[in-house]
């Protein structure tokens, strides 16, 4: 099978970028996971996981990642991304990810709710929540971002 | 490189939810996958890989999984979503999947003219299907989903 | 850690089919990667990875690849793919993938600028790139597909 990731990372960032790819590209920088290569998942805290922000990852790995992601191309608008962990006590956590045309507050409620009720779904207290959010004025082209990146 | 697959199971649900994405989780979790990270994949069945539809898969692993889903937030509107694999003699197969706005049986009827246009394309005999499909009429936020989930 | 890759190959192909999957299925077929399970990856060349454009790929295995495809039914449209590849002098490369419906040399021009992009934003010296794209006119159902494959 293929190895169960055993720490994680959650980070948030948002960037301008002369394309829509590259806005991409500079708030994955900001967020400090720009140099790697991004799996993209959908969304359990493996159980045990830990947390470790100032995880290296080494240039060109392939990093199992949950994230929420938003590109604008129209000045002045408000663009919002948000992540989030719910935890249990003793076993795995679940992921939620949003991105939309809102601000940050707005994409950290939309989490928490998200989070409550994937706990309730699956008959499971939940323990504790972190979320992380980011909000963003477009100026050109803006991509608004948060990650729960999973490492080794 | 990676382990390539060496089981799979075929499954497909729909629920409903409070939010798009919780929708898309209750519908994985009734599919019996919603404690695991799905890695999308496009979308072969190794050679060999034998069908277990009882796979218990550890929580929070990575999981390659081709997959159709749609999400709907138009109370009264009919989606399905089918995934199908076509089974050659003695070589890989290949694993089809659609979602719209449709009832289950012609989302099946286009997974089996997808899986019969893509042997053809290869030149590959076709030896059997084996299709899985949902159909469901939205509430309030409504998720169809069928999956492929490969293993080992 | 998920192994990373050591190799890798850049494609582009374009094709026809009687639904959109097997349109981009059949462009994959054509790029000589339509035999195995693309694994989509946001989008860093390893360090000291090698170029092999003959690299045979077990069919069925999982293979990270960052790659652009459109897939459009409108008869007579022009539609393009292209992806490119950033060489540094002495680390990691970067990836940078489009597709539109334009031309071959539109979206070719796109990935230089891209790519010049993403090494000013990174302060490293982008030594050499390599670009492939490739253009089709709709005929039913189309795909226009670029990628760079990593492998081991």
């Amino acid at each position: 099978m293929l190895p169960t990731p055993k720490k994680f990372k959650i980070v948030a960032a948002a960037a301008e970028g002369s394309h829509k790819l590259t806005a991409f590209d500079n708030a994955l920088l900001d967020a400090g996971i720009g140099n790697v290569n991004l799996v993209r998942i959908s969304s359990i805290l493996p159980p045990s996981a830990q947390q470790d922000q100032d995880l290296e990852l080494p240039p060109g790995s392939l990093v199992p990642t949950a994230y929420g992601s938003i590109v604008c191309e129209e000045p002045g608008t408000k663009i919002a991304a948000a992540v989030g962990i719910g935890f249990s006590s003793d076993t795995f956590g679940v992921i939620m990810e949003y991105s939309g045309q809102c601000g940050k507050a707005e994409a950290e409620a939309k989490i928490a709710s998200m989070l409550k009720d994937a706990f309730e779904n699956r008959g499971i207290p939940l323990v504790k929540t972190e979320i992380r959010a980011v909000e963003h004025t477009v100026e050109q082209t803006g991509c608004a971002f948060a990650a729960v990146a999973l490492w080794y």
